[in-house]
């Protein structure tokens, strides 16, 4: 029995650590895990690869894959298209690959009403103080932007109880370590094992 | 904030290990765990001990167990009647112990009726041919007795889809490991977060 793919969906605030947390789960376990790489309208920075950070088509092309169901989910934030393709997803997902979308708290919960088995994790430092010294911490943005990151962050946090888990990123590689546990611990779900629930009772039923 | 415990109800087929699993599970992480022990009123067999293998209780003992409402959920079979005391359970898991109730299905679906978080596992061979040979591997049951432990399993396996995980139990020290790991990930749970969202959501606008 060829054991299927867990689609997983990782929302959390700007500053939580979502890419560091990624990528360290990545490289950990980089058999067991795919990125989903979205498709979008805006146009690549320097140094930003065609299927490396994103799928980058245009507004025509955009159209058309969403008028084909070629996407999981969609949105358009000022005034870009992002979204997810399906095929990759579905396809990675049957040859047993755990797949992971990093999107925004709107898409999340789509995916979710499309596809109820999607396991939804939320990332969160341990406290608000930590959000606001690490979006400070990183020296980059000016403190408008880091009003706006935590004004966003209030709007975001009335969500969090939509999620399936709450991972609190403290220490860097115990959070990787819970984040791997937790999803593979979703392969033993009664749901993903009614195939073998069903041979057991055959085969009880013939002994 | 200090992290309360998880119920953890394992079920299982006569022969699926559930007893070297438990040891296995406790021996490993004593200090998380802690076997809630039944209340009984059948006669003590010879080496068991009160508050070991279980509390030998008197049937009118029991009877104001019920009364007082002091067992999560009992039950009658072959004229003896077996129960889990409640304040137990409560205290190991208001001291953040995780407790693992071992008993039949129709006590676990009872105690997930009357306690929604509690987390449902259901122990299998990985074939029911497996099962077959573990029970007469033991040589010490007669024919007849397997014959009824497995028609007994035909109908437990009726209700398998009722429990949240199945693990199956091949390879003993990877089935202790994914037991160990599945319920903790349960203490990542939105539901039992709500504290801690609360809190970051009422410093997120204190900020």
């Amino acid at each position: 029995m060829k054991r299927k793919g867990i689609l997983v969906v990782v929302s959390g605030f700007s500053g939580a650590g979502k890419g560091t947390l990624l990528r360290g789960l990545l490289e950990a376990h980089r058999e067991q895990y795919r990125l989903s790489i979205s498709a979008t309208t805006r146009a690549p920075r320097t140094g930003e690869e065609y299927g490396r950070e994103y799928f980058f088509v245009s507004k025509e092309e955009f159209g058309q894959m969403i008028e084909q169901d070629a996407l999981i989910e969609y949105a358009c934030y000022v005034g870009n298209y992002y979204g997810t393709p399906k095929d990759y997803v579905v396809e990675q997902m049957e040859a047993g690959k755990d797949v992971i979308l990093e999107i925004e708290i709107q898409g999340a919960l789509k995916v979710k009403e499309r596809f109820p088995d999607t396991l939804l994790l939320f990332v969160t430092p341990p406290t608000a103080a930590k959000l606001e010294n690490r979006l400070r911490g990183r020296g980059t943005e000016t403190d408008e932007v880091i009003r706006d990151r935590l004004r966003r962050a209030v709007e975001e946090a009335k969500y969090m109880d939509q999620y399936d888990y709450i991972l609190v990123n403290d220490d860097l590689d115990v959070c990787v370590k819970e984040m791997h546990e937790l999803i593979q611990a979703q392969h033993l779900r009664t749901s993903k094992n009614r195939a073998l629930i069903a041979e057991i009772r055959e085969e009880l039923c013939c002994l």
